[in-house]
């Protein structure tokens, strides 16, 4: 039986695990992303760790990341990575810790190889899978085969621009999606709303450092009238965003992923509404936004691991 | 040697023709979209031609219509066609006149499978046709293979919502890129334009029934005020929506096409100084613009005759 580590890279935390052939695993730990200072680091502390409390033999890394270049293995200007440098040569950093082979996907394209490998996703020939963490990202399946573009960047809808005055974005532009919906961006218009708001909230109790995006949804599920102000901002920018996809690509099937999505109905439900509002009238009610059933922290984790194993059988066919 | 039939229907002029195995032209003509009240009349006034003018056999007949669900097989909820009714089942009426195969492809489908078969796009596996005329949308070519959709709607570029209390479009939502940069769109916001303006425009000196977009660029390329003006808009809103196909498709290939893309560089290279704006920066500036070489009449009727030669090659493989 083959063993394989997936890792999970986000803006917030690092989760990995061990997982053998037929995606069961034998071990896992997390980290959280700013305890370390490159990634040089974070493989000799994964390497470490595995050394210590694995043991185990391994045939082969996966790691999902944000703004991974496939096509040159690396993570290219990740704005919630750049402490790390703007070119991270990822692969060649792991398989140089390892020793062993190393295979890097976009964290939203692992979700979705994991959608399609292990969820909902496993009949469907075309879907997207929308990443809702501290960046928002998309995994897309075409013609049955993950699509990742002509330079390895399909699926950026963190950076379409909502708004061409908008909030500053790291990547460079202004207004994206993601400044607004990001983990950063639902605390800030949290923020926004609690200055100008008398006191009628139940987030005024929560330190500001404190507030987070699952803060404002457990506000939001007790009817406090802030937070569900800023879920429906949200949900109207993110049913828009989705709308878009569903114009360009015709997919029926939507799928939200990542720590955000894990708020639940409340989300999605709003989000749905918005979605089918900007949605072109005769396919409006044929798509389907469902929340990953997969989506805990070991769906990333299980994706990473699968893209090495689809590598990897791909070469030996 | 094969013949087959092409004809693209437009929301102002159908265009048809009869060509052969090698896409040589046997014979053509076109009407005025107006001039007939239903897609019968039109399958008969077309049939009665062939039988004066061509006289020839035919092995099959594409196409290429906007709104078209190619899973169906009909027109469904064409707002440029409505007078034809709601939903139009084209291949049955055309093959109880002809006696003949038919196959149905949206126009901007047929763009790009006339762009795959005949023009700059053959070594392109992933690229973006945009068709600009009367309506605008888009067609697709992913993995290598032309992308319809899970409903048969995919690309419909000029129903993404850009302002949500805008212009009403006749689809049933407000706002849509078509109410702003299709043929009628343009000519409203030259008129808006020039009502605020005292004078200064050689656009003046037309007859409002008679203001066009070709006559809009044509002035516009005599650096009349007005007319820049709203070529900018047109560009700016343009750019703006090549920029959310880009960052979501990642396809290093746009091409336009259509009666509005023959106004040649003065839209395109305005378009593209937007398009750049609102990509993603790290691969904004691979993303190439052009204006598709086979964009005359033939193109699109070229597209669905090759439609119809590629249904017929793949049944007898």
């Amino acid at each position: 039986m083959k063993t394989y580590l997936g890792i999970d890279i986000g803006g917030t935390n690092v989760v990995y695990g061990v997982v053998d052939d037929e995606f069961g695993f034998k071990y896992q730990s997390t980290l959280k992303t700013k305890s370390v200072n490159s990634a040089e680091e974070l493989a000799l502390h994964i390497f470490s760790d595995l050394k210590e409390n694995y043991k185990g033999k391994l045939d082969g890394i996966g790691i999902g990341a944000p703004s991974v270049n496939c096509l040159t293995q690396q993570i290219e200007f990740a704005p919630n990575l750049n402490k790390w440098g703007d070119i991270i040569p990822l692969k060649t950093i792991f398989e140089g810790q390892f020793k062993n082979e190393v295979t890097l996907i976009n964290d939203a394209n692992a979700a979705a190889v994991g959608e399609k490998h292990f969820g909902d996703a496993r009949e469907h020939q075309n879907f997207a899978v929308i990443t809702l963490g501290t960046g928002v990202g998309m995994g897309l399946f075409v013609h049955g085969k993950l699509y990742t573009g002509d330079h390895g960047m399909a699926g950026e809808l963190g950076h379409i621009v909502m708004r061409s005055d908008g909030r500053d974005c790291k990547c460079g532009n202004s207004g994206c999606l993601e400044t607004y919906i990001g983990k950063k961006g639902i605390i800030k218009t949290t923020k926004e709303k609690l200055e100008f708001n008398s006191g009628g909230s139940l987030l005024h109790e929560v330190s500001p450092s404190l507030i987070t995006p699952l803060e404002v949804f457990k506000a939001a599920k007790k009817n406090d009238p802030v937070a569900l102000e800023v879920v429906d901002l949200v949900a109207k920018d993110l049913g828009y965003a989705i709308a878009l996809v569903v114009n360009l690509f015709d997919v029926e099937n939507v799928y939200l992923a990542g720590g955000v999505a894990k708020s639940g109905n409340i989300l999605r439900k709003r989000t749905e509404k918005y979605m089918r509002q900007f949605t072109l009238p005769n396919i409006r009610e044929k798509v389907k936004l469902k929340i990953s059933e997969i989506n805990d922290k070991h769906g990333a984790v299980l994706g990473a691991a699968a893209a090495i194993k689809e590598f990897q059988d791909k070469k030996s066919n």
